[in-house]
Formats: structure tokens, sequence, C-alpha cells
């Protein structure tokens, strides 16, 4: 099934994509009227029923997507975890994932704007792949992990590359508002029994720039899910960022930015394709 | 005026300080029950007038503190903000603020046990000056950046050594549950006009083991709330905290650790004392 967040005649809901359209959630699980709650209340075959006996009520082209979550409670991003960009950036490999975080206004959904900024030309894609916590749980051993996912999603995570080097600390590139984008929509994990068997690139006007596979992450998804419920408790809607691949524009000679008029896309086979146009930041 | 977040009688609302015990204000005004709603609302002036003609509803004794804002949107620190501790770390002053977050589950009220993880011993304390926002906006410049300033609280920003050191980002090692501490309240900042000329102190047991002015800030208040509203919006209840001075645990010889049974104070004065006991994570 395909859970999605989106606005729909000015009213913010979520639902499921069936038959080119969307079945509206929002309107029918009481109590549920996002999808991070539809997470948190655990109704998640409640819901795939729902839409197996219920038609469409707005086409795909009718609805705005919103970020598939759009205000989880945790965006926790993986710097450095393929091989190749972890070479083209100069660095060696760690023994633990660098982790670091986007703030919700940082991202938009699929076929929104993403926003240059006006202090900064600098502006990088970073193709890869998310999931989405439907359980929470502490101390999650490597072994259980994937039952805790509810999904996974395509993200955009990009960056400001002159700011995230201000300083040894990466957030300052990373959270600039609508500068990342995520979605389309969440392909929930009962289809996805492998998320380590998927194919991931992405394309700046339709050249692709980024492309990989995903087993070759260097700290897979269930050690990472390990590793961050260490630390803290893990909650439904948190969202989990991978890492990027080689292919980055600000490595490339010479740097490859995204501009505005640019269509860049990431997509991931099993989940779709994330679309955005970039526009510049309004004065 | 003192505003909190508190629990008494299994109840969380939220209120100000006055004669030695709490104005409940969760329940005196319509449509605020949590401080981040009462600074969204704008409502503080009246909420103010409130208190001054209402006898308060609890001892202080008979309340629990929860965290100042309980769920902040962000929570931003910033590293390396003072000369003696960034010298004592080894780097170099950098032009601009690092910048790292922390997530809300990472932080606990004034008098509620810190925990020790049990994945490490390396516990130390960082006694900060926080700031909460009072009043939303993007690109706030330096020379009104005050006016966007609800109050100010203390920090205690704990932080797992070993963890924070697993790679560049520190994200890992500043976000354990329940490591660090926020309160006891917030001071309005018309109280606090100049917030570069006050004292912070932290002790253990009782010793004193930092010890600054907040003028020595590297980079100020004014230039961080700049900063960062270059980079996103900031709305009201997010917080923002300033940086430790010099005389962390981790760089004295030998390391002075928080240890289960300890007491870890942070004052700044015509604010107050932030205190907590260390207490072992639960196997």
């Amino acid at each position: 099934m395909k859970l999605l967040s989106f606005i729909a005649n000015g009213r913010a809901s979520f639902g499921a994509v069936k038959d080119n359209g969307v079945v509206d959630l929002g309107t029918r699980m009481a109590g549920c009227t996002t999808l991070r709650q539809l997470l948190e209340s655990g109704r998640v075959a409640e819901a795939a029923k729902l839409v197996a006996s219920t038609a469409p009520d707005h086409p795909l082209d009718a609805i705005s997507f919103a970020p598939v979550i759009p205000d989880p409670g945790k965006i926790i991003c993986v710097g450095l975890n393929y091989r190749d960009h972890v070479a083209e950036t100069g660095r060696t490999v760690t023994e633990k994932p660098a982790l670091f975080v986007r703030f919700p206004c940082s991202q938009v959904g699929h076929l929104q704007p993403i926003v240059k900024p006006g202090v900064s030309d600098d502006f990088d894609y970073e193709g890869e792949l998310a999931l989405v916590i439907g359980k929470g749980g502490r101390h999650i051993p490597a072994s259980r992990a994937l039952e805790y996912v509810a999904g996974y999603a395509c993200y955009n995570e990009g960056s400001i590359r002159d700011w995230q080097r201000h300083t040894s600390q990466f957030l300052s590139g990373k959270t600039f508002a609508e500068s990342g984008s995520f979605g389309p929509w969440l392909v929930t994990a009962d289809e996805i029994p492998d998320p380590s068997k998927l194919r991931l690139q992405t394309r700046l006007n339709g050249s692709v720039v980024q492309d990989t596979t995903t087993d070759l992450l260097i700290t897979g998804i269930p050690e990472l899910i390990a590793y961050i419920s260490t630390i803290c408790p893990l909650v439904p809607g948190d969202v989990i960022v991978t890492g990027t691949p080689g292919g980055v524009g600000a490595k490339r000679t010479p740097p490859l930015w995204m501009r505005p008029g640019d269509i860049v896309e990431v997509e991931i086979s099993g989940i779709g394709i994330l679309r955005n146009k970039v526009i510049a930041e309004a004065d």
C-alpha cells in the first residue's frame, strides 16, 4: 500500500493511492487526521481493508503532495554512508554512523518547489532512501529492527554546501527552509521485505547524477535502527534518511549545482519517483 | 515573570511562579494548555495581569517541574562558543557558530533525575544559558533579534562524550534520553534586558566546575538569532542553547564524569538554579 499526506480542496489529509487516485483516510478513520496519527494508532491493517473496499476520492493530479510525514518528531539523517560518497569527500569510513538532523520546515512534498536560498548558490542534491518508523521502541535489536518500520520513501536531502562547511557540524547547510523533499508516498514494509535490494537513482534535468543499489549502505537499516534506538526512543512517524551515494554536485569539477528552473528526481525501485522543480527564494 | 511547565495532581500544565508558589495558567487562559501555546498566542502580557491578581494554586514543592518547554519544535545548540572551551578541546575558533540539535526526549525538568545510559560512563555536564523564542520570524536582523526572545533559562546540556566522538557529528552523544535538563523556569525578557551581562556557574556536588560571564560568548545571542533565522524560520517555543564555557569533565586529568548519586547544578544570575540528581539507566 502507498500511504501519503496531501492537501485537497484546501484541507490537509492523508490517504492511500489506488487506481491513479487517492482514497482519503483522514475523513474515514475516526481519531486519525494525519498519517503520523494513523501510525501511532497501529491501525494500518484496518486502513488497508478500508482502501480495498473504497473508490478513490481524488484523482492523483488533483491533490497537492505534502511531505510523507509533514511533522515528524525526528528526522535523523545519516552522513557518509556509501563508500563512493565517503571517497569523493576525501574522508575515511567511520565504524559508527555519522548522524545529523533536519527540521520539518526543511522539507516539501512531491511536485512542490524546493527553494535555493538567497544567501547561496551552492545548492546540491542528495538522493536517499528514507524509512518511517511504525512502532515505537528503545534498544531495538538489529535482528528485529525491520519490524519497527512502517514503510519506505524517497528523500532529496537538499544541501547548501558552503553553509554546511561553515563549521564541523553539518546542520547549518542541511536544514534550510524548503530545501529538501520527501515523497511521493511511503510504500508499506510488507511490499519491501528487504530494503537492501533497491536501486536508487538521482536525475538532474533528466541526466543521471547518482546511481546505486542499497546493498552498498555501509551501516544498513537494521543496524541504524539499533544504534539510534540505543540513544533514544524511536516513535511512530520518526524518519531516518539513510545516506547518499557518490555523485553529489559539490564534488564534481566544475561543481554541478541545482539552479532555479531545474528539475530534480529521486527514483527508487519499488517506491516511485520524487520530482521537484527548483525555485529561487523570494526577495 | 517566571514562566514554567509542570505537573500537579497528575495533570500537565503551565503557569507562573509567585510567592513561592505557582499560579496555574493552564486552567485560566482559554485556548492555551501549554507554555508553547501561550507564546504562540502572544498573550504573555495578559497572563502577567492575571498572575498579578491571582493567589498561587500550588506551593512550589508540590509540583513536578517539566522542561520549561517540554515539546519545542527545535532545540538548537551551539558548540564551541566560549574561547576557554574551544581551547580545552584543542580546536580553533570558527567564524560561524557550530550548530547541532537535541531532541525533546533528551531533556527533563528541574529536580527530575538525569540518566546516565547503560552503554557509557562518560557522562559530562555542560552548563549553558538557553533562550526561548517568543515571536516567529525569518531573516531577523541582529539589531532587532532580542525582540524575538520570550525569556531565558538554565540548561544542562548533558553529553555522552564517547558517543559524541563516534564520528565528526555530535548528535549521537548529545541526545541520549533524559540526559539533559532545562529549567527551572524561563525569566521573561523584560527582566533581562541584556543577556550578555549574566554570570553562569555549574557545580558538581557543590564544587564549582564551570564559571563564566555571558559577555564571553563568541557568537552573541543577537547574532545567533540572525544566523539561524537566515537558515529557517524561528517560531514561538523554539529553544537556542548558547554554548558551554571551559571546565567540562572530559578535558580534565583525570576526566570528571557525572555518576549516579551526584547532584549537578547550573546557576545563572537573574534566573535561578537548575538542580538534578544523576541516576543510572534502568536495566
